[in-house]
């Protein structure tokens, strides 16, 4: 019963430090120590390398470092039947809830065009509508899109979510599946993905998508803010709709390619606001406590938490 | 009975029209109309000009359209024994925490060194405290600051208020009077100015008080919101003090003078968001419904609503 530690390009011994301390009696390897493959039973992962899988035949559990399992789902030697486990925890969802309303907030009080002023040495009075004229809508309404659409209904944004299936929350109006999408997009000022990325959600975010958003209450155009996944993605169309006035704004965390590279035309563009995919990070504490978690469950024969479905992507 | 109509630069003939549908009954001038100044029991008034209260002997109530009634209550020629009434709506309230969480919730996650990284190309990932590491420090607990503590606790920050006397309000951390201010500030990493501008708060957002914040946590030191009125700021210690790094940011709404001179040092500092005064503005419905509320109540010989004390200045 051993826990490996992989995690491409973070510092393994900080963790397996940490879950020493939290675990003594627990055997635990990190990458780059010499192991035996079959004496592995969990795998702590995150940006898996080809060979990660590699002679772990008695693999009992997959518990990912991060909330988006789709660089696991998507490895071509992952091993089927093993259970893989999402990292949930509160200070990811804090986070990324921050990171929503701040970019939401940002744009309905029209940062863009006050900054604009301001170089201008401009005093120009316009009065941005109050939040409960503005509706964001919110795509993905798992653990991250739920936080972040309670948070905003409760400053006082009209909220919508759209989700594979209809979810009753308090001060949002939920859509469900493809066929309610474009009601959903026509209904939504600021739109938020926090989808999971799966082969339906690949591109969503494109020119067909920002058309049909609404155009009738923020004075420069509708806005869409993506902290999921690079490939929701279609970033030539962000371009083009970001210089024709398809969209007013963008904020984005995340980027096919990453780091996103330095001849992008997204860097020079004054209303998309770019982040280095730092939106929302797993917290070093919840995580070495979610690992102990598991493992004790899976000891003691209970049910792991945040088991993933590999036939919907999350 | 008549109600004068004196809104400095706004157009009073808009207001007066939506008094009468209102108050069909009401007899309504504008200050551009003819009128006997004997006639005046009721002033709506915003940007008192230096005669408005000539010959008004017969003055029953001063209403403000604005919350801010510095502008009367240090008028020359304010008559005594006439009360005054602020203007409070919702529509206001909400505007004031969308501009204060717009502004928190930016700096918190450090859009000023997002941005200049993007302009370089740049690809630094460095990530946010969550909200519950930072201390948002409300200065004026009125109906203004108490909407805007609510909401940011709401949203996860931790929340001090400060006010003339105690609060208890859920989430808030109530400090109370000048013994108090120091520790408030100690404890205060996001400093937010909502209060009424009395002597006692004139220039209190100064030097002596930008020190005291707490330099722990935000990365690129604490940072002050203004929103209040431009007597508070003593605009020579701000510029100073984010050039030499006392402070990390600003965003200001408001100036000693207004327009903003286009000399000012302010327009051109990276760190200092500004806007022109724009924050939260008195709603027309609002102010309709308001007025009309105020004149009833006289008029039934119930009392005003949202009465001012001059003696405090609010």
């Amino acid at each position: 019963m051993t826990l490996l530690v992989h995690l491409g390009g973070i510092d393994e011994n900080e963790w397996a430090e940490a879950f020493r301390a939290k675990m003594p009696n627990q055997k635990i390897v990190t990458s780059s120590d010499k192991f035996d493959p079959a004496d592995i039973t969990y795998l702590y992962v995150w940006k898996p390398r080809d060979d990660v899988f590699d002679g772990l035949v008695n693999l009992e559990a997959i518990l990912s470092l991060g909330a988006g399992v789709d660089p696991i789902l998507k490895h071509p030697h992952l091993p089927t039947g093993v259970p893989i486990t999402r990292f949930v925890d509160e200070t990811l969802t804090q986070c990324m809830s921050d990171y929503v309303i701040a970019n939401v907030a940002m744009h309905h009080r029209e940062l863009t065009h006050y900054r604009q002023d301001q170089r201008a040495h401009h005093w120009t009075q316009y009065y941005p509508a109050p939040a409960g004229d503005i509706a964001v809508g919110v795509m993905g309404m798992g653990q991250l899109g739920e936080d972040a659409a309670k948070k905003l209904s409760m400053i006082g944004y009209q909220v919508n979510g759209w989700s594979r299936s209809k979810k009753e929350l308090d001060g949002v109006h939920s859509f469900a599946g493809t066929e309610q999408l474009d009601d959903f997009l026509r209904h939504t000022d600021i739109l938020v993905n926090l989808l999971p990325l799966t082969a339906e959600t690949q591109n969503i975010l494109c020119r067909a998508t920002f058309e049909k958003l609404r155009r009738e209450v923020l004075p420069h155009g509708p806005v869409v803010i993506n902290a999921a996944r690079g490939g929701h993605q279609d970033e030539d169309d962000i371009v083009a709709c970001l210089n024709d006035g398809t969209l007013g704004a963008a904020s984005l965390d995340v980027f096919k390619t990453e780091p996103l590279p330095k001849d992008s035309p997204l860097w020079d563009l004054e209303n998309c606001y770019i982040t280095p995919h730092i939106a929302a990070i797993s917290s070093f504490e919840g995580g070495v406590n979610l690992v102990a978690e598991q493992i004790g469950r899976f000891e003691r024969g209970e049910q792991l938490k945040h088991i993933v479905d590999p036939a919907q992507g999350y």
